[in-house]
């Protein structure tokens, strides 16, 4: 059995809890496809119970898509909690560079704890990488990488792997480098796409060790289960449908078989 | 005429409005669903209106799912007022017993005023019931009832009818006692179903005065459109969908003839 | 070509970030909706930070559905930064006249900035008429103003486009009225197809500059799309999807041939 059969396998034999401190939009996207896939979501964002939360959870996912002050303390005391206990954090850097805001509630979530993954489009990497010592917009050193260089530079500082989504998905880490070919261009007409494929990572974090890996299926299975979805429904809210239909009736086999790993 | 049809057809004659304090997750959802039932929805939190809006909806639901300060605050004015005011109140104690914070709050909105109906799962109930002058975690007592001892001595000490959600709904108050044997396994894989539950039961409990009863059409309903639902779809997307089209397309005589009440 | 395909290619050819300060309820079906028919939403409300995401999006769309303190803060700051910078803000007064919460906070947010347009229900627009020195309730001016009296109303003290949706809708502008008679009744059984119109309708303003024309290209696409959609789905939950489908679908030749206008 290979990797991406053993990582789906063991996510839906221990339907790992996955507690995200995630944005409004998708919450509803993201804690269906995560029971879609086999995982059990927990959504809980309050400084009162936060880290108890991540006590019981086997991992974390913090995305900043609507974030606030409240919501961004909550996600310090998580996310330390997390490193302090050894549980995997999943970084979704959303929006990264649109607002200075969102570009220093980053710089400080990364100073509180090294996210085991940070999962973005290539110009949410692109940014975070060009966050310094000052950490007000995208530095030109950021602008003038490519998001391959902008992945190796963050991996590299924070120890964590990273995962730039995009037509080809790239997961970057210290010398190991993927690249994940499956998906399709619907995917990016659903909101919430993005932030479930860090959620599932989150999922898959808690049942696999190895990060890059368990990375690299998240990606996998996102992208076969776009593709598969796309087999049946060819417009954005059906498709919607189709995909967490689809992410419910993977196989570990259909998963091996469809994915186009390099 | 039942009682089952007399309900629905009350439900779809009146379309009462409830009035939802709820988590982020099921918002979309849970109105939806109220909707499609037949009822009128409203989702407002901020405590400069809670109480007004209370006072022009026909029943308010209590959902921590999400909880934070501010929310419980509002909770707090609006189950007060609802109480004053001799309007039904349900609460859905998402999560009790998997954070400290979760049991304090609870702790606090029952003491705020009795719920009319609690609805739950079955660990939730049985956290709740251990919910006493300590109000930090589950305590013994709790942990050697089953969850018919803990939905009884709920409903003894608030004066609540209790139901207890699982594959089988048990439905309690004082010497009365109704087992639900509708619904489906998929009903677990979409989120927000429980939620939707208790955001329905509210709109029965606007218009059937026993709460007993509306509770018992509220669960009813619940699970003989996850069954149906499930005749059309076998997917968690898609039964999602179903269950909202078969919500709004129930007949009362569908409901009657395919209820399992004992 | 007609202006309704002028405006529908633009928004497919600029695809225009909207920035949404919305509500919970709505926030995932407004993003997929703007991304359906064409445009790129943004959801951000921290004090913070939505001065600058105003700055970067092409109209700002601001919707009280779930109104709370620091989210009116925020749609001030929004709504004063967007008309600084010219660009074409939507008010939906979702609820106005329910609480006097909502008319006080609508009352201030008419002082901050005046938006190019205003869409609501017939109820939402009396009651945003009636709003004058005093804020508490609908006052009896409003009660005796039918609602195109209301729009009209409205329309001249704002200097605002007042886009009244019902069976039929009525956007007004000083001496300009139109009447849109597409749509369907299931989108009042789905839960924020209103909210998703104010979306859209921030999506045309970005492109199209004559806020009137905007209005109704708008109500139009809403309209034409519910009725293309009831004619794939007639439940509620696979209306929804349809809708959303029909959305990415609509070809500027089928918008124009089911449009009417009067």
């Amino acid at each position: 059995m290979n990797t991406l059969e053993t990582d789906l396998n063991a996510l839906r034999a221990s339907a790992p809890l996955v507690h995200n401190i995630t944005n409004y939009v998708v919450m509803n996207f993201s804690a269906n496809a995560l029971l879609a896939v086999g995982a059990s979501p927990v959504m809980a964002h309050a400084v009162e119970e936060v880290e108890e939360m991540v006590g019981i959870a086997s991992a974390l996912v913090i995305n900043i898509g609507t974030l606030s002050a409240p919501w961004v303390l909550a996600m310090k005391r998580a996310m330390k909690k997390a490193a302090e206990l050894g549980k995997p954090i999943v970084l979704d850097p959303v929006g990264a560079g649109a607002t200075s805001y969102r570009n220093t509630v980053l710089a400080e979530l990364l100073e509180t704890a090294s996210p085991s993954l940070i999962r973005g489009n290539a110009s949410e990497i692109l940014a975070l990488a060009g966050l310094g010592g000052q950490t007000k917009g995208v530095d030109s050193t950021a602008s003038s990488m490519n998001s391959l260089e902008a992945a190796q530079s963050l991996s590299e500082r924070f120890g964590s792997v990273v995962s730039v989504s995009g037509a080809v998905d790239v997961i970057v880490q210290k010398n190991r480098l993927a690249y994940i070919e499956n998906g399709h261009p619907l995917m990016t007409k659903v909101t919430g796409m993005g932030c479930s494929a860090s959620a599932i990572a989150g999922a898959f974090c808690a049942v696999q060790p190895d990060v890059f890996q368990a990375a690299v299926t998240a990606a996998t299975t996102m992208g076969v289960c776009g593709e598969i979805a796309f087999s049946k429904a060819t417009a954005p809210g059906s498709f919607q449908i189709a995909f967490l239909d689809t992410l419910a009736e993977l196989t570990s086999d259909r998963l091996t078989e469809l994915a186009r790993i390099r």
